[in-house]
């Protein structure tokens, strides 16, 4: 079997930050993409894949960042299959694949974010502040996914448990050192473990991003949903911990949300609320807002609305995608349209 | 319904100008592509709709050129949906896209020329002399198409009349100044209306790309066909106006063509005159001839040629894509073969 | 007819030289790559064709090096279409295509290696020595495919006989000087004549790549293959002439191999020789030892694992991805998987 697949959404958004920004931006519901994959029954229970899925800015047909051994961000954003580039073989032993994959920890922060992670309400602009470059004005490259990896996924039938880990290797030898590079440096290590039944989802990861040039980065995360008749419930809590300039740095964050399904229609709030302890400065810390409507003209098409805030405090920074000044508040607002093929 | 479809076009071309240049080129009759297209049915009349479409240059196998923002062109050709990247929502009320998409005023030169501004013969080099960057330099990026747009179509059954408007985002914060943009820069606004009846379909369209860094450029076009038995005739009106350097530049420009469609073979003909005035300073003008010749083995696969001979004014530096001297003329031929799936 | 293929090939690959790796490479196997093709019968004998093949780096999701004009690496991995794009008219003249190609004396490196060209095995470590810039630290872009090329491919009813040619144009002007190009720089002339049958094929390449800022490089080959129950031996001869900093090098390599199928499973041994003559300094000499084992779960999915080691003389500097100092040997092992769509 080959599929070929795809995501095309565009929202206009308005976002306030100090100034503010009118953009048609993409991926407001579920990020654009493009995508191939397929699977090959290979006889006793066993079975090859393959997955490349490509991401998309859609309002300008351009790809998405993707990261040379983990460690640069590549220039432009011209299109490769950054979102995933796998082989795997399966069987009653589970999954094993390689190549380029999400990291456990960004899966669980995905999978309980009401949200999705996508647009004004996402919640990992508070969560993973730090390993999208709040502080540091420069992201982890594994904060969502990891090239050259190998990946193990438990099999399917242990009683509602599931889980898998993952390791990215670093790939650097000595003779990178001229170039800035340690040995381990974009390596990464995470692991996941969770249990379904009875409308509760769980689950529990933990993802170490390994940087020698700047800093180690780990994030512990702990995340739930609840099914009841038409209303599903969403917790998180989670740390992110590293060392930026030799200041030691803790994001410690917590999250609750609820949606409520209608018909073809969804209502969304999510609360979100994070606090950067900094050994011997005052900790930043911001409270996000938000609500979400979405209309789902059909199973594959959506229009959707979305309203987001930060309140931050004194030395709070955290944003909607325009920068702030210390102590400023950011919103944002969405209305777009996802269409599935 | 998932549609993958494409275009491979590749000519021999030899360009005469300061200097010669034998090269492959791709796209002399029709650009060279390749695009995943889709459309749901919603029922109650409405239907959604996405369309990706990446340009190549078949030569070696990369994209082409795209634009972050409007304004920066992207470095290198690799492969992006520059073509077109939109999705859209159609019904009774007309249709409304957003995205990635072309001008509705470089649709009417397209769609007017003979050639639709493909190949030796393309009109545009001397109607969109301004916007491509004779004069300045360099080009400007919403020529052809602009990114973060939304475009209205007005609806199928208007007894002939037929038309679309575009805004395309500016994208920029105050925040951008210090990289050298200004609000509004790379902003697009554009219109078009036509009128399809009795053999006639006839078009005017305007445009402005804001350009605050440099200049704004406005183009305004009128282009008509008239078919007659196996003729069919072509007119072309336009005027594109910018400031460069404090010098205002104004580009008229007039073409007329004709194609003569025997049975599996067309055969062409088109003059394109260009006198761009600036102040205090000589007009640069042209005269452009160009003929040519197809021979379509199929509906999708076609054998052509084509001629073309530019006569510069002694200030004008019109080229066919290898630089001249001022008052110095240009000429190239090509033989090409395209193949659409 | 439309075809999407492709090859998702994935290995864990330890390397040794100067310092070690231990890395997740792509195409240790076959090469990863995502392609479009597909036929057109137009009567008459005559059909129409076209090929467009991206390379991917499966580890991860990016594309693979491409060229600007043959001359300079594009920057970057993205995804383009550079292991083929052409666009061709076939018939009982033979085929006659032009585009981005495999250059003929690369084909018959790759044919004539019991490796394929792919992973630690590659004879053409050894054999291409100096095109891929083993002296002069620079690869020359046409050594494996160029762009800009026009591939004459004769019928296919010869007795056995089989062959094609390929011009590919420098596309220099005189205008490029600035630039540090001259006219012809880039530019690819090759040939390749074959004879099969009674168990045996065997062909004679011959190309040539045109550097003028660098320096010319000639590469004559000669290999073959016979098949003999469940054994395919394999052989090759070759010679790279190049002068980098006036220095006049010879590269003279020799390989012999053998392929022994056991039903599913494959076992594969090669031995290559090359030397590289230098005019007044002392010869770089290596041999490489290599033995590979395939097991295929289908005709589309393989394990597979090899092993390679390089034994340098004291001059020689032969690696297999980790430098090495002069006088050094090198090993690699690889295990993988490789999956084909």
């Amino acid at each position: 079997s080959l599929t070929l697949f795809g995501v095309v959404d565009l929202s206009a958004q308005h976002i306030r930050g100090d100034g503010h920004l009118t953009r048609l931006e993409s991926g407001g519901l579920n990020g654009s993409r493009l995508g191939f994959k397929g699977q090959e029954d290979l006889g006793g229970g066993l079975a090859a894949s393959f997955h490349l899925e490509a991401g998309l800015s859609a309002d300008t047909g351009r790809g998405r960042p993707n990261s040379i051994g983990n460690v640069i961000e590549t220039p432009g954003d011209f299109i490769s299959f950054n979102r995933r580039s796998t082989v795997g073989l399966m069987g009653r032993f589970g999954e094993v694949r390689a190549g380029r994959d999400y990291t456990p920890v960004a899966d669980n922060h995905t999978d309980f974010d009401v949200f999705g992670n996508s647009g004004v309400g996402d919640s990992s602009l508070l969560t993973q502040a730090l390993a999208i470059g709040l502080v540091a004005g420069r992201g982890v490259r594994t904060d969502v996914r990891a090239s050259n990896a190998v990946v193990y996924v438990l099999p399917a039938d242990l009683g509602g448990f599931w889980g898998y880990g993952m390791v990215a290797l670093s790939e650097k030898t000595r003779d990178d050192e001229p170039a800035g590079f340690l040995r381990g440096d974009g390596g990464h290590r995470g692991i996941r473990l969770g249990w379904e039944g009875a409308g509760l989802n769980m689950a529990l990861a933990y993802g170490k991003s390994i940087l020698s040039f700047q800093q180690d980065l780990s994030n512990i995360h702990f995340g739930g949903t609840y099914t009841w008749n038409d209303l599903q419930f969403f917790g998180q809590l989670s740390r992110e911990r590293t060392t930026i300039a030799e200041v030691r740095h803790t994001n410690d964050a917590a999250a609750l949300g609820v949606v409520w399904t209608l018909g073809v229609q969804a209502i969304k709030f999510q609360v979100v609320n994070s606090r950067i302890k900094r050994t011997g400065m005052e900790s930043m810390r911001a409270t996000m807002y938000s609500a979400g409507y979405d209309y789902n003209l059909s199973k594959r098409t959506a229009l959707y609305g979305a309203v987001s805030y930060i309140r931050n405090n004194a030395a709070g920074t955290f944003d909607l995608g325009v920068p702030v000044m210390p102590g400023q508040n950011a919103s944002g607002v969405q209305v777009g349209m996802r269409h599935a093929f």
